[in-house]
């Protein structure tokens, strides 16, 4: 599994806490924070110090079990309902995402199961989720990487990497395995306004681990497909529907329109625990509208004019008609359609 | 010509200088830079004091009348070939915008059929330039504005009101009057990343008089033609090819190319002056290429990480085939072709 360009790892259990890198303050800043209770972990995904739909799964079930250390220490009796109300602070942490709920609920199915507290077999668990996460991105990887032609030049939407999962990464995991095969000449990436995880996030986890990239701004992407002969965008997923729309960061919407009118293959890497079956179609994601000052301030500076407002939705929907592959770890679905997609779960 | 939603000019002739409201620091502050010299004014051009194409070419005119005093002052003989270097320099200050090109090549002419040196002739060029630039943008405006169905949401990119023109603007003239009209329920923006022009001078613009404005990311437009029923996209040019080509703010082709997607009419406002007859198609426009780090700083401060670069072309190109009509002063052409953009200059 080891990798020379996979050096990174932004979630850390430590004993009786939780590390997470804060990736609000990236690149500038590398600095890990201690989380010791649901509350703390509820509030570090809002604000996303973590980000990325894997990572936040991830997060939320050290969450779960650091919600049952704390309910039996107040009643041993009757930790398991005191545990309610953290499972329900972590599931408002952020709407989109669907890993959140997905480990949220592995979680909670193995404490309905417990006859008594066991606190190993709960940290295993998110201990297993996080490891199997780091091993699932490996094998998308691979997966990924064996639709890239030689000599490819690719681009790829906000963060998907290390920082966005257990590790190695989704769409960025994609990436690496296929710049290790020496099959992609060049790396772009988006910015990614208004959070800048392409710049901040993606450009950093690159050049540490020595994968040349190239950023363009998002109004750009047209004009690279045209002139940079990109053959693949290669972008994660927040949530799936059971027919392979595809619910992600703002923008990837636009680059795969884009994508469709220059001839670009269009790639999303998730696994499996980004579907959610119970959704039949993109439209019935909740979408994240998060606050206009994202877009209006930056780093705490006011950008624009006292009395503009602005539209900030946090993910956009990208129909399934507009993507040519769907790689999990469990395999990969071309053109997807809601009977491919059931396959993968047979 | 009076109009309310028309307040401001960002060019100001005064007795012996130029007075241009310096746009690298709006809408923070409102700083009027005074300029003496043709090497001041091609230095204000490249630096992106003013910027706009119809802006640039006035300034640009008003650049020459400098030169031509600077000139008569130095060699009461010579003072014609005096000027030619500072014709060049003017010329060298930025590629894409064909106004420039025009508005030089206009004073030139006039330079060349002048017997003896005559301030007040050159002076009242530049400033017929400015005034029929403006003249113009009315025109424009309820042109374009006739297009513009009642309860209408438009979306526009950059900047392309007062400050980006002699006044009212092309684009932004016409939202303007379809604004003033009545007919416009919604202005959304691009911010217009890396500059911000979207964020930091359009939004101004629009506040200062009194039209109420919603800004997005970039990353946010094909969702916003989705879910907010845009009917329009507006947007300015810096250079029109004789096919009807048209070079734009990087961006552009994005918005054209998600426009047609959506069923989203596009319009480009732009004076005859942009129009370039010389060039047979936007392939051969030359793209301004700026530095990488107005990307991957902010504000002096640096957003990404060190080792990453990026590409940065300050236009783009959009086909004739996504332009729905070019309204100039002189008339609309619906689905630009040679033919009818010929017709316009018989």
């Amino acid at each position: 599994m080891s990798n020379e360009h996979d050096s990174l790892r932004a979630i850390v259990w430590n004993n009786d806490a939780l590390q997470l890198l804060d990736q609000r303050v990236l690149p500038h800043e590398t600095r890990y924070l201690t989380l010791r209770t649901p509350e703390e972990i509820a509030n570090a995904i809002k604000e996303m110090v973590v980000r990325g739909a894997p990572a936040i799964g991830i997060t939320a079930a050290f969450g779960m079990v650091l919600a049952a250390r704390q309910a039996f220490a107040r009643d041993k009796n009757d930790w398991k309902s005191l545990i309610k109300k953290d499972f329900q602070l972590l599931a408002a942490s952020r709407p989109t995402a669907v890993n959140l709920f997905w480990a949220l609920a592995k979680m909670q199915q193995l404490i309905d199961n417990l006859d008594n507290y066991d606190d190993s077999t709960l940290l295993n668990e998110a201990q297993r989720i996080h490891a199997v996460d780091i091993t699932d991105n490996y094998r998308m990887g691979d997966l990924g990487s064996a639709f890239i032609e030689p000599n490819s030049n690719v681009l790829t939407h906000c963060n998907t990497g290390s920082l966005a999962t257990g590790g190695y990464g989704t769409a960025l995991g994609v990436i690496r395995s296929a710049y290790r095969a020496g099959n992609i000449s060049q790396v772009f990436a988006d910015e990614t306004r208004p959070w800048m995880q392409g710049s901040r996030l993606t450009a950093w986890e690159l050049v540490q681990d020595q994968i040349p990239v190239t950023l363009i701004v998002e109004g750009a992407a047209a004009s690279l497909m045209r002139e940079k002969s990109i053959r693949w965008v290669i972008v994660g997923a927040d949530r799936i529907t059971a027919n392979g729309d595809v619910a992600n960061k703002i923008g990837t919407y636009n680059l795969a329109v884009l994508a469709k009118y220059h001839g670009v293959k269009f790639m999303v890497v998730a696994p499996t625990s980004t579907i959610d079956m119970n959704l039949a179609n993109g439209e019935m994601i909740p979408i994240e509208q998060r606050e206009p000052v994202e877009i209006l301030k930056f780093k705490g500076q006011s950008v624009s004019a006292n009395g503009a407002t602005a539209w900030n939705p946090a993910f956009d929907m990208t129909p399934a008609s507009l993507v040519d592959v769907i790689v999990t770890e469990r395999g990969v679905v071309e053109n997807p359609t809601l009977e491919k997609i059931q396959t993968l779960f047979r």
